[in-house]
């Protein structure tokens, strides 16, 4: 497992914000807590929670171009598991008609962007929801517990946590897996990337996610010691 | 598991096409030889094979719009499974610079439509290489493998194989497994959609979904004992 | 004139639908009937009755790309134009607010899919305004009277009915003509693709149309003539 | 029939022009010759020519949007319809690979724009031919006749000969004639918008067509019989 | 400077309208008073201005596409140039929820046309706010002062007031500056577009465009002492 | 003036980069060297530079939404300013077929963004040339000069330099003002927001702007003054 940091409150604008980086990945995690609903979601005194996923067009090695016509299938894969992933914290929407979007801007690109996303996701969404209980908003954080996710893979035959680029490229098989800090699963994407693999294989790869997350939600627990970070949000205790 | 069909030869005009049925779910599964290859895989003298996905308005319960503007995240997530699956068909892409295009539309939906479609596709995309064999532009089929998913869940805490749409808006866990004809995994992709799911469950899931893909399998090898059906696209032999 | 063949009931989750063929030439007629109009309809106690059309990609000889960036002027004059036609069955829009969608998908191109469509679409249409009278919600059917249509043109000099593809495509003169079941016009277009053409052609193939929509009005009276078949929208009286 | 008239060289930059008026409706259109051809006709030595249609947004009573984002149904019927008339003036396109582009801006719309600009277009159309023989892209104009076009309709029971706004928006049968200066149709397109018409009704319409696009082709005749207005763009022999 | 006309009531559909030329360049300036305002206005009680500016296909020496996908970024700052500058005209926008949309359709480009249209769409402006209060909208017209506009430039070392477009693109310093009736600034654009340029240089920029803008307000100014021209858009007291 | 910082090297791969801060705007500035130009250079040996700019969603107090489906008005306007303005660096484009692109991403906007972002290009563009210098790609660097840009206003009717966002949304009157290192203009933007400003208030903000800039040059100057810092883009001599 690469180097992993989790430093809270690096975007201060934000209600929630983490900047966590695995190795030379590094992604910008913040919360924005908006009043208001999806209207399929109107009337019901619900919440809902979404994520947006973008690349600096220079988090890469040869440049990326910005997603302005149309947003690629790959970006959308990647919030829509992200979003799955950190409404997996909670057991309900029922703190009032409000969302929260995770936006989750890549610094910089080397591999596992989506993993490091969610990890850092979870930080910056519990801490929106302080800053939610703080200034009066819910009375409670409806956080039941967190999620972290890791990638790992197969490569020359030998099974690999936490995937850099240049290892991500060559391997066999690719899985990102997202745990919850009960030690469950939340999702699991195996993929043969350049050939298929046995069930011995993906056993030996979810071991080894499973040792990867435990370390991450280690990691995470202790970003959320501290108290939470002034956010330039917070002041007003109603909007 | 609910009653499996393979239509072979259902869209006549196309170089290979298949009307797969898992119980009331239906897609048609239409494969198109064409000229050239995308600008990326140009001048390699290498083929490329790729996927879409579609539903017709009233495939659903209540009608779908067409996504005639932009293409959905679900639309997308699928068509790249499609394509990537099927692609693990073949060891490599040396057939010479024609682009198979793999359209599934579907019919009629009531869960496992992307599971169907991969079976299906497998079956069409046969047709569609020997179609190439026949008409002299390959000397054999790359086809090295078949493919075959299924989808598998927990609903109400127990384990079920090949979920209708009933059953997979309840489920508490969804996956869809795509496994080759060798018995090894291609795909695995699992999802805690109302909660998050323990290692015992994922394993229960994976052996019924093994199990599901291995008769799969065999009606895809019936399937294809017959001789191709005739499509309109063979007389010439060459375009 | 091809031979015609009008399958009521072939998608069976629409409240009317007829699968249509005029000799190769299939296209599915799935009628939706929804909450609700339009804006520009709203307030008025009155509904509103549009429709969509879209071809497989391989209902064609060679593969035709999905309108997904934007819908080509082709589609547009045929979907507006079966719209037009589908709504001359009626004389006012009377029914409450629900609006009747009409999607029009062409399984097989063979030449003539706007005029099978249309012909389709009106038994569709019939069987969607007779679940509504099943299901309480009008009273009695606003339909006042059927629509048919079918293509003539001018082949090599000589008058022809219901065009098939390499006739169209050596068409002189091209009309498609729908008309009622009383006898009326509903809408003749008539179009000199490789030259003009004079009055006593025009009149010429106006002769040959009003006796195949005769035909046409007999096809359509004969599948009606049987119970509405089962729809699994039917059931509640009201949704 | 209202008062025509059609003043050639209104737009100094195109190498042809004309502003039409048909009563208070009036049209600017302005023919652009460029080199090259689209995609598919390329390499055969072959020209091209096509028609786009728009109106200013203040051209109606009360202001019509700009279609900048998607060009809607009606204008893409209406564009198609002047190209297609226009290109009836010709019988092959052998006279190199340039491009003729109509531009049909509706400057003031009061009922009949397709007609006035499919009359106005034909007449700039024979200009910019004569402009490529003027500057030596052609030996000979591929010119063989004109095209004119008028609209017809039956307003409270009696046929009417170029309908106004308030006319056309009353008209139970509504029909838009093209016809050759040789009077032959080149397209006729009935449509019974309240209501369906029998064949009586359209002989009437068509004899009542035929005598006022009679009087265009003696107007654009007129018209055509003084020499080509100076154009900006005609100095140059070859551009 | 070039001569100056001002046409009042070109657009005769118009509440106020203006055909300027400037020189060669001529412009239609369409005002549309429309109910209601954008949503980020409403409830209030007050109105909004917004312009939009767009070329005929052929104003231009060799044909300009139509925006029709995406407006592009010298479309964008064009409009929002004259929506902002004639917005200058005003104190407030309290005058009821009323929106002007002032279209500026440029007919012919010969240089100069964003500061024609802004000459002209002021007095357009002018003749719709009282053709409001003609009609009972409002009961003064909030109109301040005008605005005007005019380019100058660097060509060859000389300052030249009002660029054709020759000279426009030779320049090496180029600016457009917008002013009052009252003589003060309400923009100044300047730009280097080949070399960069000295204090002295813009000051003599400025007093050559001083002097321009004078003598356009002195012809708005006469132009203005004539009535209100007839608008058919005018009859009716209350639409 | 706001502190001032210019840290080269921010995103190590880009070929030159700048993250810039004026106060809490905070802007980072990444230049790709890419090989081509742009069609309509294509041919002539010569290179291009252009530029674009975004924002995260968090870097406004309130959160601002991507421009994923259209890039609005002010985006396109702020990166066509930038273009301009670090193009008037060079004298030319004769350093053969590399487009520079310059991504100028806001991380925190506090005013004056697009002031600073063309601050921090000038030194991103300075290091992406020596990098081409360095790795043989061109003899000697095409630049000539350093620009550097703040904006000025007039609050509460006080001139005031490099405003912060609570300043800039009370400003009456707003310049940008962008100066080469050789202390003549590059371009002058001002605009009377909340109402028009006489000739001796421009003369005012000028004077400002021109102080502040000389500032921002003597920052430029010492941030260059060390050794061009790693990129992981430069080790290969020839990409």
């Amino acid at each position: 497992m690469r180097p992993v940091s989790l430093e809270r409150g690096a975007a201060p604008n934000a209600e929630g914000s983490c900047l966590v980086s695995f190795g030379n990945t590094t992604v910008l995690c913040a919360v924005s807590v908006e009043d208001g609903v999806p209207g399929w979601k109107k009337g019901k005194g619900e919440g809902w929670l979404t994520a947006e996923y973008a690349m600096l067009p220079r988090a890469t090695n040869t440049r990326t171009s910005r997603e302005r016509g149309q947003v690629g299938g790959r970006t959308q894969e990647i919030q829509r598991l992200i979003g799955r992933s950190v409404r997996a914290m909670l057991d309900d929407f029922k703190w009032g008609e409000y969302t929260l979007k995770v936006d989750c801007d890549v610094m910089r690109a080397d591999g596992g962007t989506r993993t490091a996303a969610i990890t850092g996701a979870a930080v910056a969404v519990c801490d929106a929801f302080d800053w939610m209980v703080a200034t009066g908003r819910v009375v409670a954080s409806p956080v039941r517990r967190r999620v972290a996710a890791v990638s790992v893979g197969v490569v020359d035959g030998r099974p690999l946590l936490d995937l850099e680029y240049v290892e991500d490229v060559r391997a066999e098989v690719d899985a990102n897996v997202v745990m919850s800090s009960e030690g469950r699963f939340v999702e699991v994407q195996g993929t043969g990337e350049n050939g298929t693999f046995a069930r011995a294989e993906l056993d030996a790869l979810l071991d080894l996610a499973t040792n990867g997350i435990t370390a991450l939600h280690s990691a995470q627990a202790h970003a959320l010691s501290h108290p939470r970070p002034h956010s330039s949000a917070s002041p007003s205790p109603r909007r």
